[in-house]
């Protein structure tokens, strides 16, 4: 029977479990990476669990999200992660150097292996034909400790492309489109595959920029096979020995097959507030744009800032449109010099920034009140961008750049010749902010540096039989981890201090949910959480459960729930229950008190019912749909709980 | 008689009084500037005025300073002040094209002009051998109305220059050792000018940097002559005919004389944490350096920016500093890129800032903590970094540099052959991100934007007769404006709104000083601050006035003020008095109550003398130092209050 690209990736890596789809499988971490923003806390949990070294073949701590510095916590974050990668045998990605994934793609992304990332885009590798998964920070921990990964096996969706993108349209609206067929949570529980003859023109940033956007689409990752272009781009980076070919066997058989035309495709932009919310770019036309921003993980390669620097040549960036570069990466940069461009994007007046995140993490960048920005970012989350009531629009380079040209929403089409992109067959190297591991000897003598801000982690009470909680919020379908964890500059400093953020969960939503949770902690009591659909989706924070459970939260109900989220959930001891009967949602009002009845029994036994007490309403049903693994996970309490345990 | 050249530019433009040293003079000013965070309540300011258009030959609404936009504010603020400049008949630099000081030197320097600045380092210009000094927001909103400025007729030092600096010794080392002479108050009521023939290897921009840091001596401005190196300058510029030569005469007389030998300089650095606590840097040697930043309007010009990026050239930043830039304007950094030499700084592992102000205002750049920054900033006040208890130096870009190669305090003269830097003949001007003024017409027809939290300034009461002040404050001396009112990334978004920002005052020092003296205000009651020497020394933010008044200061009782403050106190209806007996300072305690007796008389009549009585401790006397025009905008409350009674 022939393999998918997805299949030979896990095959090679299987540690349990088999092909079966929706069965549970552990897989072998080949390479880990983290950021700043989940890092701290992985580390913290890293040296909770007490090895000396990291296990992987690889690991990378990169440093992109928090570099505003607006207080003495970022800097001492910095410092502190990097004394960690040299203490225990990581590569260190210095601030400015770049976005953890952009510099993953050039410097380590190779074909065939795994890769754990404490990012939700950490998929962007599945454009080098990597595993490539993001986790919560504690699974990365394990990770790095050699211990597998578990996850259900997904369902395997292909891509069949055809054709050839048109001028104008670039992997951006591959993936808009995507995002339009499957919506927000379209890929949970599955892996998406690329595949195709339409492949061929297709480098290996644009995949990646395709394979970085799936998450969007809610998937587990998303894959393009190694071919021809993969070695070209590992030549490139002069790494061409680190490549093997990984294509899908003929006879491979996908789950379920989707047909794409490139050359059918048109410029498309997500709509306020939502990456699925997809419209043409010629139903927008007209609207100001008073903020453009190219950017991000999804599209900030150097053939992404080469387009927009070719429209804006001898041009200039229209009056009311501040206009925005946040480069990949250093290696971005230097060739961008090198080539010119740069000098084109500062003389037509845009405002470069330092490598990284920046504002797509909310970290700086907020856009005017009432006012369009256009962002090449991964998402439009309401008010991620800083600004509460944001209209954040999501487009390619060429939409951003037509817009900073005119000041409105522009089809790019209009801009006349597309310009001719070729990506140098050599890039230079630029690894002046990126240090390797220490020798073992010397790393053995590193002190770790700890600033006031970084506080060690609490100790999690193990799951009690009757779970009575207060149902302290009730909340609607797709709510994501922007809304549970804030980030943005105010609060991204806090991520190594849980004390501290724990004060901003649901902030947005209630803004007296931490005092109010404190309150019945103070008391001895517990908090359930009430959801919809897709809970939890977007970003991998951890601190999304982890903060929760620090303010006293031990359940959650929902319709479904989003898959990172849902393991974050389980490894910090929190229990992730759906309504047996999707219709009892309308029965459990905010205040109302919950009691999940012999929960350690129905744990314990693998059943997958549970009876929930709505105190003075009557009975309802839980479904429990986890793993043996994390059964234990939630009844020692938390999976720190259960390593140390075992 | 012969005149310096401080006595020319005045007698041109006298309006009022004569050259005799400490009379009070109006003089005529023909350009303005502002910042962004001085500048939106500069221009709430203009707008209670009334008037049209802008009076004076040319005005410039800059943004440098509030650029990280970690909210909607900053980026409200900016679309405010662009819309104000459209319908005002200013000039706009929008967010990104660099510091105030940088471009106006660049752009619209002009020797034998006034110019008047919302910023305390307008003196820059001086180094283009104008007249150009710092004030209060109101005093430009005031000439912007077609005012003259007024101010006490200053004492003009000369500073005798001769020889040559040797290599790696560069114009911040003689402000430098101009500050270790001074000291931070060595420059109160005085012009400090430079003439001789040292004056011939120092260009328009290393004056610039030596007339900026004349601000950090207390000093009311520093002017330069206008020469063939003035010419060069602005030939540079595309500006030659904007050239006047501008001389001291052969028999003019200073009132002081100061001798400097360049050839005698070495290296030096401003320790943490006043600018004129300086030692030569082979005292510090060896001490381990974190973080090095090259910026700030002292020192981000292409000249300094060439002279780091060759002595990095194909080398690596040390890995433990953070090394970073922040061009002084968009025309440097196009300038340093097409030479090449941008290049240089990214491969070398530069983070590259856009163009502004940024950490040298605490937007953002802050050290982590307990560690020492270099920086060749303008000040290194505490706290200013952003990072309490820190450990900033303030050094020239050769010392800078030296530092990011080695991770350590060096004496850049270690590091081999200087540089040869030479300037272009011709700048690429880029004026992309400046908008010229609108024509009336057009302008007219401009509605402001005006974001949510852009509140228009209240009502201010005349003073009482006898004016009765709880005491909630007492300080010691050189208390500096960020001492009055912090800036920082958190406190800066909140400069166009009153209310909010007031919640700041003194809170480094007393955290609850605004809660307490709000409470005092609700029951009607008025505050006094006791403070030392040197009150009020800093940048020239009018908040430092503007937000006590709102919290209902209305005496300052100080041992004696800075220049700047004290203009912002009377603008704003506090009375400045300083104590006729300094000894009478100890006999004052925190909480005590002081009656002003008499105050209107006392104003009204001219007296320089008033009585103060300590409630249940005695009598003490006051010394009232005031031109007429200022006693009646303080019997006014105000001198908004007096321009509309006027």
């Amino acid at each position: 029977m022939g393999l998918t690209v997805a299949e030979k990736l896990i095959e090679t890596h299987l540690v349990s479990g088999s092909l079966k789809r929706g069965e549970p499988i552990a897989i072998k971490i080949d390479q880990t990476l983290t950021q700043d923003a989940t890092g701290t806390m992985a580390y913290l949990e890293f040296e909770a669990i007490g090895i000396p070294r990291v296990k992987t073949e690889l690991s990378v701590s990169y440093v992109d999200h928090n570099l505003l510095q607006t207080d003495f916590r970022n800097a001492d974050d910095h410092r502190f992660l990097q004394s960690i990668a040299a203490k225990y045998g990581l590569w260190f990605s210095r601030p400015g150097n770049g976005i953890c994934h952009q510099v993953h793609l050039e410097r380590f992304a190779r074909p065939g292996k795994t890769l754990l990332g404490s990012d939700s885009h950490t998929p962007t590798a599945g454009g080098c034909a990597m595993l490539a998964i993001g986790a919560g920070g504690l699974d990365v921990a394990m990770a790095m400790a050699g211990k597998p990964f578990h996850l259900i096996m997904p369902r395997i969706i292909g891509v069949h492309l055809t054709g050839k993108l048109p001028p104008w349209v670039s992997a951006r609206d591959v993936a808009l489109w995507m995002l339009r067929k499957l919506t927000v949570k379209g890929g949970l529980g599955k892996i998406i595959e690329y595949f195709g003859e339409g492949l061929s023109s297709l480098s290996v940033p644009d995949r990646a920029t395709i394979a970085n956007l799936g998450t969007e689409m809610g998937a587990t990752t998303s894959v393009f096979p190694s071919d021809k272009i993969t070695l070209a781009w590992l030549k490139a980076q002069g790494r061409d020995e680190e490549w093997q070919e990984l294509l899908a066997d003929p006879e491979a058989k996908y789950d379920e097959i989707i047909e794409l035309d490139l050359s059918s495709l048109e410029p498309l932009a997500a709509c306020p507030s939502s990456p699925d919310n997809v419209k043409p770019v010629t139903e927008l036309e007209g609207l100001p744009v008073a903020q453009v921003i190219v950017g991000s993980c999804a599209n900030s390669s150097l053939r992404d800032l080469l387009v927009v620097a070719k429209a804006l040549k001898g041009k200039k960036v229209h009056p009311s449109v501040s206009f925005e570069i946040n480069p990949g990466s250093l290696q971005v940069l230097e060739n961008l010099d090198v080539l010119g461009a740069l000098q084109d994007l500062i003389h037509a007046g845009a405002r470069i920034h330092q490598s990284g995140c920046l504002g797509c993490i909310g970290m700086g960048q907020a856009p005017a009140t009432g006012t369009i920005s256009l962002r090449t970012f991964t998402r439009n989350f309401p008010g991620r961008s800083g600004t509460k009531n944001d209209q954040v629009y999501l487009v390619s380079p060429e939409v951003a750049v037509a817009a900073a040209l005119t000041g409105e929403f522009t089809d790019p089409r209009k801009l006349g010749a597309y310009p001719e992109i070729g990506l140098p067959e050599r890039f230079i190297i630029n690894d002046a902010l990126l240090l390797p591991p220490l020798p073992e000897e010397q790393a053995a003598k590193v002190e770790i540096i700890r600033g006031p801000n970084i506080v060690p982690l609490p100790q999690f009470e193990p799951m009690p039989e009757e779970l009575r909680c207060q149902v302290l919020l009730k909340v609607g379908d797709n709510i994501t981890t922007d809304h549970i964890m804030p980030a943005g500059a105010k609060i991204l400093p806090l991520r190594s201090n849980l004390p501290a953020i724990s004060e901003y969960v649901f902030s947005n939503i209630d803004p007296e949910f931490a005092k109010k949770a404190l309150a019945l902690k103070e008391q001895g009591r517990w908090i359930a959480v009430v959801g919809g659909e897709n809970y939890g989706q977007g970003s991998s924070r951890e601190h999304a459960a982890l903060a929760p459970r620090y303010l006293g939260v031990r359940a959650k109900l929902a319709k479904s729930f989003a898959r990172i989220h849902k393991a974050n959930l389980i490894n910090f001891g929190i229990l992730p229950v759906t309504f047996a009967d999707p219709d009892d949602y309308e029965k459990i009002s905010q205040g109302d008190e919950l009691i999940f009845k012999k929960v350690r029994q129905v744990l314990s036994e693998g059943r997958d019912r549970l009876e929930i007490e709505i105190l003075g309403k009557g009975t309802i049903y839980g479904k429990i749909d986890l793993t043996e693994r994390d059964r234990q996970i939630i009844l020692a309490g938390s999976l720190l709980n259960l390593a140390k345990e075992g």
